[in-house]
């Protein structure tokens, strides 16, 4: 188990289940990197500020779609490849289940280049186990509305309407019952501890 | 004919021609714009600026077609559809072609996904009219350098060895006898009168 990636719509709890299972398997004597995306490196910091701060452009959806797959291939390459070759464990917050939900499902665009392309950005490096954390969009919702309120740099897709998140959230379950042996659906509506707990009974 | 795109590798004479066929159009009263491929627009001056000058990313070839690929949706979509809409002829330096030719056939990468990204990035936009401008590599190469001289500021893209112009300009040989209805094969060898004498010959 090298290659484990967190997948959930914004606002399920990804990051803090990261943070727990990275320090659980550093505990367990593994040596780990956790990692997210998009944003890894100096393509990464363009592209992820192209699409989630600059206002200033009104992104064509296939155009955003290909700027993910740009970040993913280099964050591969030059990082999850690297660190797996080295016998280091990746925990990567996204990968390529979140280009599929977003820009497939919570776009609307063409599944199958989405899929293709998504698929081309791994690099042929595929994740050994997915976690997706099931969570009600209208409560994920509120939880970005809430730490909007406390910081003054929101994410553009924070602000997308409930609909779309509902849509995201669909695709999620579609993917995940696509890819039952790989993707394991944690309901993430429990407290953070009990949700870390049903991740890990995974990894035993 | 409504949107005619040239191509061929860097230093075969395209920015010329594209001007020339612009006046020639305007003198013939249609309404023209001329456009060209990658840097349009905000989106494509940070993609621009990424892929031909940042010297300090090493990009991943994937990541680049990427990158190509959103530059043009978004071109598209803001700047070459409007324009067709309103009844205005575009003249485009490189289109989809190219991004088949150098990055499917230079940089050899899987030529049904390269194709697919190309086509996809289109949305649909087809040129009416292509002119490939046949030029040896070597020559294009030469010009290239003399250029590079008298400027501070090369591409990364004209540094690359000859090896990769000549698969290039294969490539497009390639794609031109794939399309014979859509792609006008020009000898671009010749004095730029003359070249721009055999283009517009197609337009009569």
């Amino acid at each position: 188990m090298r290659f484990i990636t967190l997948e959930g719509i914004d606002g399920s709890g990804k990051s803090t289940q990261a943070k727990f299972l990275e320090e659980y398997l550093l505990e367990r004597g593994r040596r780990v990197v956790l990692t997210e995306e998009p944003g890894w490196g100096k393509l990464g910091k363009i592209v992820k500020k192209t699409i989630l701060k600059r206002r200033d452009i009104d992104l064509d959806p296939y155009a955003e779609l290909c700027l993910f797959c740009a970040d993913r291939a280099q964050h591969v390459r030059d990082f999850i490849m690297p660190n797996l070759k080295e016998g280091v464990t990746v925990v990567c917050d996204r990968y390529y289940d979140s280009t599929v939900a977003y820009q497939g499902f919570g776009r609307g665009l063409d599944l199958d280049i989405v899929s293709r392309m998504a698929e081309a950005s791994t690099l042929g490096i595929k994740p050994d186990m997915t976690f997706f954390l099931s969570f009600p969009p209208e409560k994920a919702l509120s939880r970005l509305r809430e730490r909007e309120k406390n910081s003054e740099k929101s994410d553009k897709i924070d602000e997308e309407p409930l609909e779309v998140h509902g849509r995201i959230a669909e695709g999620y379950a579609k993917i995940s019952e696509r890819n039952p042996s790989r993707i394991k659906l944690i309901d993430a509506a429990a407290a953070p501890e009990d949700v870390h707990r049903r991740i890990v009974s995974h990894l035993v």
